[in-house]
């Protein structure tokens, strides 16, 4: 395979690092704007040289950002070349576009790397969906978000300086908006629902819920009740369809994912066979980001395109109920009072995320079963 | 795919099912003393009936035991059909007889299910290797082990009581020897370890110590100071060799580890590029397992055989030091104690498990590190 690779940042490196061990994977040629000479790769700045360059098969786009990824992604598709990416916005974003024409172009397009960094957790749903139905998708896919809570619930820190101190490591960016209002997260678990179920969700159906309000009042009050916050997507076969959504969800002391450390991912699917499996590793990071683009790259060897075929079009409906912890003018039906805050009677997920968009500085938290 | 299977008990009556729904599956024959008899397959109580159907390329084991399970999977393999198994105390003691025998005979040889039940482990250890070194593999392999376990924990049971709850929800036997003694989980580190580092265990070089000895008493110990024991199995690539076992183990509370509920395995890779990933799920009963037996079935139409080369034989070094707690008669250096017993100062895992064999009547279990 003789690839071009887009990006030598953080993950383009990795990339380049685990290809450099593996004879079968070379990198030809690599995209980069800075002055850079590497021994066994063209560095080009043009995007033309990767595209018009007829020996090159294969283009890795570690760039990130929407623009001019899409573009450089979507003329390396129109060039015939297989395309793998760890950008769940670019797909997200771009998935009623990129997957049609890659199937109609005959090229090969994974991203597994794209969720879960470097859990195989894409094809996982592809394996799973050739034996059973999946049923539910989901879980904790921000390593961001619970390295916050976690600093909140485990040392008891203050929102601005559990932040503070993520960004001080490198868990959280300078603007961390993307993380902390759960966009990433959104971008998640709609890629993992499409592949699941075999769909492509409107992403104006899906709601996302942050948790950039939460303070440390809150925690000491789920803490005092025998929970611990996790930002939670949840995408699930219903009767009526497909409910996906993503929100802060209280999960009891004790249960699989209350016990999430750090920046770590717990990404769960539920089967009608397998039953629960969940999967934890390292949700980001240079090597095991890098680790499931290459592993995107042998399954292209192994003959492998996308996870599952071009869905239809599909609205999320978001009917299942629960009950909601929320701080902020709750004037629905209460079921309990902690301190300042209320427990709701339960109440649709959309009829819950239509209300706080009318209530932009209330904090809610969903009440999580246990297993 | 024409299958012969082989027992159609718990494991055997799920693929049966599951297969059932798929066109490219066919169970053209089971092999059953019981008077049953099927709409679509051929019931027969003679194994020659599937030895010489030369229709039948894949021979499925879900008999357990370890006879006539060997010999009817040998006569099989003898017969050039692939042989998809969840036996693992077939395949952890005829490794060095089958895995060649396949190899040199040309057949396909799986056994995912064997270890992880619904958890495609083997499979995941397989596609780690594609890219990246295994430097270690381990973790909750056996779901009774962690039910009593669980149960005394949580519910305050002594280990006679949990254990007969288990019994009575049918998820331990009513001889629970294979489960607590460790033997099962001694089976599944010693298959996980030889595919993930390309070797054949000298098996009697593995230590096992199990959890029958354990009492209400040591448990409120280790709640008291912060741990809840485990059932763990390690195997890992260090710099004299490998070192590989299986005991009791002192997790931190809020770690992974202690937060596996009821009968669950969570079972850990950790790779050089990867770092850690840990696998979650049921790792037994009847679609849960039938599920990974049917995927390696899946995996045959893919190609793929058994996931590594038959490697060396290799003894066990277990050169790395632990403290422990012990409970009962330790006469080497101490560091803590904690009631009747004591925390050692760091000792050999070889020279720990010499010195229980010379008093089994104590309890012994490691103290883990956090993540």
């Amino acid at each position: 395979m003789r690839i071009g690779l887009l990006g030598f940042g953080v993950v383009g490196k990795g990339v380049y690092d685990i290809c450099a061990k593996m004879p079968e994977l070379q990198v030809a040629k690599v995209l980069c704007l800075e002055d850079i000479s590497l021994p066994d790769a063209e560095v080009v700045g043009d995007i033309h040289a990767i595209w018009e360059d007829e020996t090159i098969d294969t283009v890795i786009e570690a760039m990130g950002g929407l623009h001019p990824a899409y573009e450089f992604v979507r003329g390396a598709i129109e060039a015939g070349k297989n395309i793998v990416t760890s950008n769940k916005a670019l797909v997200a974003n771009f998935y009623d576009d990129l997957i049609p024409l890659a199937k109609a172009k005959g090229v090969k397009f994974r991203c597994t790397a794209a969720v879960g960094g470097g859990i195989g957790w894409l094809s996982e749903l592809e394996r799973a969906n050739r034996v059973q139905i999946i049923e539910q998708v989901g879980g904790i896919m921000n390593g961001t978000c619970n390295y916050i809570l976690d600093s909140m619930t485990r040392l008891g820190l203050g929102y601005d300086e559990a932040l503070k101190q993520a960004q001080g490591l490198g868990y959280a960016e300078a603007n961390p908006t993307t993380d902390v209002e759960g966009i990433d997260t959104w971008h998640k678990v709609i890629l993992s629902s499409n592949i699941a179920f075999g769909i492509s969700l409107d992403s104006a159906t899906v709601p996302v819920a942050g948790i950039s309000k939460i303070t440390g009042e809150d925690v000491a009050n789920f803490t005092a009740h025998g929970y611990v916050c996790k930002l939670i997507s949840t995408g699930k076969r219903t009767e009526k369809g497909f409910s996906v959504f993503v929100q802060p969800t209280l999960c009891p002391q004790g249960s699989p994912e209350a016990a999430v450390p750090m920046n770590y991912n717990l990404i769960t699917l539920i089967g009608d066979t397998s039953a629960r499996m969940s999967f934890f590793g390292q949700g980001a990071g240079r090597y095991p980001t890098a680790y499931n683009v290459v592993q995107d790259c042998m399954e292209f060897l192994n003959g492998k395109g996308f996870y599952c075929e071009y869905g239809p079009k599909t609205a999320a409906t978001n009917d299942i109920c629960l009950s909601y912890y929320v701080r902020g003018g709750w004037d629905g039906e209460v079921a309990e009072t902690w301190g300042d805050a209320v427990i709701t009677k339960p109440v649709s997920v959309s009829v819950m995320h239509a209300w706080l968009a009318e209530h932009p500085g209330a904090f809610i938290a969903a009440i999580a079963d246990a297993i």
